[in-house]
């Protein structure tokens, strides 16, 4: 049985791996000594509710429960428990904290599974330390190489290389894939890290896709004229024109529907700044998201297309910088349909909804079937001291990944 | 008669008063040595050519060729030769030098006027040094006082107060008017320091008032949202209703045709300004200006509704600081059409446009007949090194500035 004390008392104890830093936040950056410590916890408990436990060449540990029959492929599920600086006690902690109380459960109520269970404690998920995200997860699939190692630095000046060798892990190793073995199904639940859940009143929502980001720069070069001496008519105003664009980003996103788009300009600069100038130039970041590539393709070209038209129009010119194109992925329509199903059984409250933000599991949804929970985070806010999740929500979130493990672990039950 | 050449003499001469700086321009900042030479070289011409010269408690001077009718109110004409830092050689200049080469070419006519001329060197028409314009104008008509120039400083700490006592000056006189007499009509010629003559391809421009901007600023308070993980119905991002905001000053400012306003948000600031977050906050400066009061007036209460419905329709919390509300000046439609006449006259093609920049005129047009000529200036370019005026542009303006002053100098023309 799912025992909602001894979840809290995971979180409190998980809590306490921090270092230090100005915010009353946690700070368990990738590979610190409190990250090191954390997964030293996590390992124990692992070992201590029966798991064989591994790690990979990158730090990766896997909690193995062997099924009746070991040559099946694994049942697998979990999650990170590294943070941002400042960061709060749930995002990936909870998932990893669900699977360890799911499979203390499973044992506690002497269930037997046919097919193997593995518990994934991912490293390196954020993307503080290092500034790219998943890398354990990309590790272990092998689509990290030592030469990026190499190149990935902190703030520090240590280079990912150097920080794993540090650890006692074999950096020379990446390239190919860490994991051997077959995977039946993945599963991670995880805070919403949104309100989209907390809006539609849901206790659970079962995640459709993970969007990637396309993101570009938009620079723009107009007239930095006399705010006073140059009439409306002769103006070639880059504030005006970059104004155009922020509008025309979100009438492209809110058109999209089925699959929806988000887009947004969180970067907007105009030059020189001043009262009594016209702003002669100004710079745009803009990032577009869906879990459909060809929608979140569609919304970048209209967008464009919209800048073009807009500046053409203003005589002002303008430039397109690419800065990334990263590839959405979708949940399989048999996944959605087991959680759906799982929900129900469950009788709790429960909705579709994609994923804005990157996690472990868009690795595995592209190779295996995979599946993402989410639970509802206080004001959407995450990446911070303030983020919370409900009890409740998380131990009836724990209790779905049980019976969703439960289920994927029986030989007759597939995902096409 | 008007001479090229020594026009561009004294254009030539005016250069060589600066200070040093980083950059290539003219560094004569109001009070400094440089200045202070440059006045004093204006001072020794206008003796050269047998005017009497006077100074007030500001240092504000006057050079005074005595009429027919000492009794008469002055024709007063001028302008300023103080820079900003980094400056160009014809920003007040030419309005000074154009004085000059007036006096002397009607003396050498053997001309003898009516009512007294006078050739005004107005002090300290820049902020740049004390962050105030027009200081020298203000101060000869009574609207400066001892106690405003104890509060305003230079960057370096110094009171204006300090600054002119260190120039044998009488701070202590301010508050009333320094300047006695009677002024029958005062003229300015400058340069535009906007693009609307170059544009039009018009040699000259009549000024049909003097635009005062009104400034506020727009504090702007969204929700900074995770962009991924926020849908678009959900959100309240300051930077697009910034956005509308700045399309509304600028349709708004469209709208107004007779007269004509402009408007402008030169500062855009939006918060926290990163890629993966929804702006949750934006501030705009906004500055807007017509020549005539209810224009500016309607345009700026139109904007505030504007910023109302916008940030009500998304849920976006405003606030509205004003900064500054200033009065513009209309020239008087007989100055106009006086100065129309003269320009018709001598055959050359003119046009009537408002100023957008303030000037030493728009105090004296409040009280008597005051008419501005701005000549072109190459790609409306002005407080910069790149400031540059044609010399037959010049030629032209100085020409119709003697015939202005020869007519307004008789008796029998009078201004309504």
């Amino acid at each position: 049985m799912i025992v909602k004390e001894r979840l809290m008392n995971m979180f409190a104890r998980m809590r306490t791996f921090s270092g230090e830093g100005d915010g009353p936040g946690v700070y368990r950056l990738a590979f610190t000594d409190a990250d090191w410590q954390a997964r030293g916890y996590l390992i124990g408990m692992m070992k201590e509710i029966g798991l064989s436990v591994r790690e990979d060449a990158f730090g990766n540990v896997i909690g193995r429960w062997e099924g009746a029959e070991p040559s099946l492929p694994a049942v697998m599920f979990g999650s990170h428990v590294d943070s941002v600086p400042n960061g709060g006690n749930y995002d990936g902690v909870l998932g990893v904290l669900a699977a360890i109380e799911t499979v203390r459960s499973l044992k506690e109520d002497g269930f037997r599974p046919e097919h193997p269970l593995e518990i994934a404690l991912f490293m390196c998920e954020e993307s503080s330390r290092f500034g790219a995200a998943t890398l354990g997860s990309r590790a272990m699939l092998g689509e990290l190489s030592a030469e990026e190692a190499q190149r990935l630095k902190d703030k520090d000046g240590a280079t990912l290389y150097e920080v794993l060798q540090g650890r006692g892990l074999v950096p020379d190793a990446l390239g190919k894939p860490l994991y051997e073995g077959g995977v039946k199904a993945f599963f991670e639940v995880h805070i919403e890290q949104g309100k989209v859940l907390e809006h539609e009143k849901k206790s659970v929502g079962v995640v459709t896709g993970i969007a990637a980001p396309t993101r570009f720069r938009v620079r723009l070069t107009g007239n930095a004229d006399h705010s006073g001496a140059t009439p409306m008519a002769l103006r070639h105003d880059a504030a005006c024109a970059a104004a155009e664009i922020v509008l025309a980003a979100e009438r492209l996103a809110v058109a999209e529907s089925a699959p929806p788009a988000v887009a947004t300009v969180g970067v907007l600069q105009i030059a020189p700044g001043v009262m009594n100038v016209i702003p002669g130039g100004a710079e745009l970041g803009v990032d577009i998201r869906s879990i459909d590539g060809a929608t979140k393709t569609r919304v970048a070209d209209k967008l464009k297309a919209a800048v073009s038209e807009i500046c053409g129009r203003r005589g002002v010119v303008s430039e397109i910088v690419p800065i990334s194109d990263e590839r959405p992925v979708a949940i399989r329509p048999s996944v959605l349909d087991f959680l759906d199903g799982i929900c129900r059984e469950a009788d709790c409250s429960y909705m579709r909804l994609p994923s804005g933000a990157g996690h472990d599991a868009m690795h595995w949804a592209e190779r295996v079937p995979t599946g993402m929970l989410f639970i509802p985070c206080r004001d959407g806010v995450s990446h911070n001291p303030e983020e919370y999740a409900a009890p409740d929500d998380i131990l009836n979130a724990v209790r779905l990944l049980e019976k969703a493990v439960r289920e994927a672990s029986k030989k007759d039950v597939t995902f096409a």
